[in-house]
């Protein structure tokens, strides 16, 4: 039996941090093992909130794949492909607007939280709106079983499974169902100042292809307790993000148990706490970062990997589409 | 200096009607010897608002590629195509959604209108609400001057020379600014009924297709003036569909002058004026359906000339796409 299709991906808007890696990187590696796994370099998706910065794209993929390959996604198994370069995705998305309704966009959370977030000036760009759509059009040109999503984008899933069962029942059962794979033990790591996520906007993030000491900077100025002014004094655990990290990351639990206890008692200081952590994450971020360097020395093998990637990716699509044509009665000639 | 283009069209969900024949197909038959045109068979449009019925296409596609050669739009000179056999049309579809907003779209009133006319259920299909955008992409994707537009439809050429502006400002200068050309002499055509609008939907119309019968009988059947009774009456000219028709169609302007006066002031029944108007259609109905029987005992050549139109179509397409993912910094490989 041939193995379940898993689909997956990233926005190419910045190199991958530590939230990346907590959050999917990690799990990706995995999983390559047991699916066929789609890499997926979303650079129309990237478009869709900003149109007028094309040229940061190709910049980005670049480094993207860099740290896909750093931390293990391996092209031999896995498929890195690139969306623009696939344009059976944007008639998918094409074909797929009509068997949603306007209302029925509307009402998705995911969409409306992200709207009010990005505080669109002079309105929505339609792109933006409809994109849950080429999402649901992503997911099925390669026909995924599976797709590993946080619990804020399980809506995404349910609108592309209503996608789906509209397409089955219209034209022809061709695309499967498809379920979101929420991984244990994956949260979302809070940024280093403390704030509930790790991203590029908010500057809050150590990043893949940071040097040694730009980690151990960005660790030394972490938020911990804010009360704990004194080395003697008790410090809080909780929102304490040097702590969040050690439980992430920390190899040896007991030890961080001890630590956490010592620090509520009072006499273990922040930059104890922090040299800990340091030492966890170059632990973790070294390897990764020496192989970003060994792979970064030759461009042109990058380039073939995402060639071949997409190209694998687009045999694929072009089954699939030839496949939607059919269904639609759309193949005249 | 090579010639201005022109891009046309229809949906094809029905036989062409004579409501069609005065609104475009005449012109369009002029307009070929002057312009580089692409007539556009928009079967993706018609889909917007009828997904469920993909298979109503095929026949009618052939039916609408009848009553053009019928007509007289020659292929040699004019490139008929199929909308859905240009994936292009998709691709820059998709990239023309980043370059809209959502209140841009929804104040379109052409677009509005049609909404509140079409009365959909449970809610607009995304693909009829984007459609003005997508229309676009098919202006533009050929680079078309020149689009024949009604005067309703202004608001859509309006709408694409916005998304022209913008994609030439944020990416690069490469398509032209569309004209929209209001024919001269050319309105709407009433239906057979009296209703301002000739059409399919209505079961007011009469076909390039009907044969003679058909045609007297619907002539026949034709609304006049209601109160004018009895043949030495004095009837009404206004809103007599079957004068309207002979303003549009009589080449002698002088005997139907004489019988507007005539029946405006009594003793000219509406059987006589129907029995000219059944002449002068049939007269310019009859060598239309000659034709359109002669290229119908050929349906592989009726095929041969579509893809020839469409592979034509599809090269100027293929062009502008390159150039179009030049410009938005897409051609990574």
């Amino acid at each position: 039996m041939s193995k379940k299709i898993i689909l997956t991906g990233d926005r190419p808007t910045g190199p991958l941090h530590l939230g990346h890696y907590v959050g999917s990187l990690q799990n990706r590696v995995k999983l390559q093992n047991e699916y066929n796994q789609f890499v997926l370099i979303a650079d129309l998706q990237a478009l869709t909130d900003n149109a007028e910065h094309p040229e940061i794209l190709e910049k980005n993929i670049y480094e993207v794949t860099l740290d896909y390959l750093a931390v293990g996604i391996d092209p031999k198994i896995s498929t890195i492909f690139i969306q623009s370069q696939i344009p059976e995705l944007t008639e998918l998305t094409f074909y797929f607007l009509n068997l949603v309704t306007v209302p029925r966009l509307q009402r998705n959370p995911t969409v409306k939280n992200e709207i009010k977030q990005k505080n669109f000036g002079t309105g929505v760009p339609v792109g933006f709106f409809v994109y849950p759509i080429s999402q649901a059009a992503d997911i099925t040109l390669f026909k995924a079983n599976l797709v590993p999503v946080g619990a804020d984008q399980q809506p995404m899933i349910e609108q592309t499974n209503d996608i789906i069962r509209k397409f089955n029942k219209t034209y022809k059962e061709i695309f499967p169902i498809v379920e979101s794979l929420i991984p244990k033990d994956v949260g979302r790591l809070p940024g280093i100042d403390g704030k509930a996520k790790m991203s590029k906007s908010l500057g809050n993030a150590i990043y893949l292809s940071d040097d040694a000491d730009t980690v151990q900077k960005k660790v030394m100025s972490m938020f911990t307790d804010p009360n704990h002014l004194r080395v003697e004094d008790p410090g809080k655990i909780e929102g304490n993000t040097v702590f969040t990290y050690l439980d992430y990351f920390a190899p040896n639990k007991n030890e961080v148990n001890e630590m956490k206890e010592h620090y509520q008692r009072g006499g273990l200081g922040d930059v104890k706490v922090k040299k800990y952590l340091n030492e966890v994450l170059q632990e973790i971020l070294t390897p990764i970062r020496e192989r970003r360097k060994e792979f970064a020395k030759d461009k042109n093998e990058i380039k073939k990997i995402l060639i071949q990637g997409t190209q694998k990716a687009r045999d694929f699509a072009q089954k699939t589409i030839k496949e939607v044509r059919e269904s639609m009665k759309l193949n005249y000639f």
